[in-house]
């Protein structure tokens, strides 16, 4: 593309857009460019009916009988094997279960069991806090186990791996920046010196095709409410690689991970495949948005996801370094839309007053400290017009000042 | 009472039952005796009102603001307090988070870390089995730790409690039994040797009054969809005595634990309070139809729920042991009405079948291998009539032989 484009050339992106038909599949409110889909994913009227099954007639009506007769009970081995699609797993790899959180403290201390003799692992410095609480909570079982940091211990996470490392836990994409791993490079480096490798897929599932399957991928974990929009804190998920399971552990040893759960036995002895990484019983009613939110995906190409994700974002910053200029905006994402997730941040000294102003007119992106703004694009309802718009109330609020006027705080308790 | 009661004098119970009134405030599907609310409570249309709420206005309109604006964040810590009322807990010291399994390990693996030099666990070998496997999953990660069990390694847990017990892992009420412990006592116990006690509340939450801080009680755990009627699968609780906060701490170090979650701080800092005891991102759907059924919770008076409960219990003993003497039925439960939580188990070689016929013709219990027949009456929503026509029916089957036709399995998940 050559020159910035015009409200025609946008609309004409619209128009030519194979996934545009996907926007009726969502629920959103009007007069609102939702650009926080890498936050909370929107709601649907597929999530909307399975949930209200699953209350009014599973839960209502046929009460205790549904675990077996609405399939509740195999329900996140079957939703697994529906993530698997959108992250490069074949079947019987990933479940959905627990927490982002959780799954990490299962896939950390699953992989250094699997290493005995080395005690440390990698991360990220820039990583979304909890991956670092979590690696924190398995070495403080783990006696002798280190954390090492990129951007504390050295600036790059491959200086960091070495033969004394059990595991490196590391994200896809960044939360903040937005940048894309090399998941098959990286898991290479790992292996090369027999480390584990943990992925992080909160920021890409569903934001584009991930392959960890054709990466030698070892452990991957990530949520499912954010670009696969199946709700608010909907369970998240876990893939262990084939090669793993039946040797692999966790000590959250619940009884959904037992090999017989049902014969109710005083000791445990962990299922040989993937249902070992469960734990307890699961939220039934949230699951249930989220299987609703996967049948929309069921017509989703991913290549062609993709490359509407680097279209809009590519869109994104063309608009804003165009009609922005000399603003004090700077882009803080990869340029190349290759080394970028679905989502573009800017730096600026306002960040959180120029957040405030967009969200009360109607762009709701968000704000990370300290100079944050961050906006999330989600190929399957967030259209070329919506960053075109996105970007004309930017430019209204940093030419008039408006932001100086933004009235309160909202905080984002998710990421 | 003296005499086996007839109908009128069944019919007269329900007449002069001060709950009869929340029955209308539940869901049953019509000509159902419901005897299994000790595994999946029933629903109700104040969960539902915001089960929908939460879904249709929070999530679908106000998307990402509802964590603020709907109070989702500080979800977990009001609705801990409100079950601290269930419970006999002040508060500040119980939260609604993950799963029973889970918070078990939590609270084992705190109390180890408060005694430390002590490597017994203490459980029971008739525990429901979830307990002992998140046991051995915290043994697994404390060189030297191990399990000592009733009914294995002597008759009577007290035996075992000495001052190399760390923590004792027991069940408040016996899910299969239905026996009930005498907290106070045993919790005085375990004191006196320096242990701690981490109490299992999943059949007495919501089934009577339970007294952990008059009790001197350590930790609690338990979940909501028995008797609290939260829904399948709904969130679980963890409540830590007031004096172990601060010192207390647990594994599962996830950014909602932390004491500034949206710092983004690199290094976990414990919460002082109880938010510690929570780890990632909570499912908000499953977690507001806990909300809508604990609404329903306000107008209970705790004493009046108790003596419901023994009536309902006691009245089925005397009645299947009038009603159907000859058949076999051998009480399982304890006799005596203050030593039982909310439930009758009877034990029958056919057990199995005769609980299929019994679910066929709509009155559901459960069965428990090898041969119990188990029957929860959950007082808010099982009248004394109910008792009746169980009862009833339960001699017909048996009389006539009927259930050894019983056609098909049916296996329940959840205990």
């Amino acid at each position: 593309m050559t020159g910035t484009p015009d409200l025609a050339a946008v609309e004409a992106m619209d128009a030519a857009d194979p996934l545009r038909f996907m926007r009726d599949r969502f629920v959103l409110p009007e007069g609102v460019v939702y650009l926080d889909g890498n936050s909370l994913g929107a709601a649907s009227p597929a999530a909307y009916a399975e949930l209200e099954k699953a209350a009014r007639e599973e839960w209502g009506q046929d009460l205790i009988r549904s675990w077996n007769k609405a399939g509740w009970f195999d329900m996140p081995v079957a939703l697994g094997d529906r993530i698997g699609r959108l992250i490069g797993a074949a079947a019987g790899q990933t479940v959905v279960t627990d927490t982002t959180s959780i799954n990490v403290f299962k896939a950390v201390h699953a992989a250094m069991g699997l290493r005995p003799g080395r005690n440390v692992i990698v991360a990220e410095g820039g990583s979304f806090p909890t991956d670092l609480y979590m690696a924190e909570g398995v070495a403080s079982t783990r006696p002798g186990a280190v954390l090492r940091l990129e951007g504390v211990h050295a600036p790059e996470i491959e200086e960091l791996i070495d033969d004394s490392v059990a595991v490196v836990l590391v994200n896809h994409v960044n939360y903040k920046s937005g940048e894309l791993r090399d998941m098959a490079a990286l898991t290479k480096r790992a292996h090369d010196v027999g480390a584990l490798v943990v992925w992080d897929l909160c920021h890409t599932a569903g934001a584009l095709p991930v392959e960890l399957d054709r990466s030698n991928a070892d452990f991957a974990v990530g949520c499912t409410y954010k670009y696969i929009n199946g709700g608010p804190g909907a369970p998240a998920f876990i893939y262990v690689a084939e090669r793993h399971l039946g040797t692999a552990t966790q000590p959250l040893s619940g009884w959904w991970g037992h090999a017989r759960p049902f014969a109710f036995e005083q000791s445990y002895d962990g299922d040989a495949g993937i249902r070992r990484f469960q734990c307890g019983t699961q939220g039934i009613l949230s699951m249930r948005a989220l299987k609703g939110a996967l049948d929309v995906w069921d017509d989703v190409d991913m290549a062609a996801l993709r490359k509407k994700s680097i279209a809009l974002t590519d869109l994104f910053i063309q608009l804003v370094e165009a009609k922005c200029a000399g603003y004090g905006l700077v882009l803080e994402s990869p340029r190349e839309g290759t080394r970028r997730g679905s989502q573009v941040s800017f730096a600026h000294e306002n960040a959180y007053a120029i957040m405030q102003a967009l969200i009360e007119r109607g762009v709701i992106g968000d704000f990370r400290a300290p100079a944050t703004l961050r906006f999330g694009f989600t190929p399957l309802y967030i259209g070329f017009k919506d960053v075109w718009k996105a970007v004309e109330l930017l430019e209204d609020i940093l030419r008039t000042g408006a932001w100086k006027e933004a009235r309160f705080a909202v905080k984002s308790a998710v990421t």
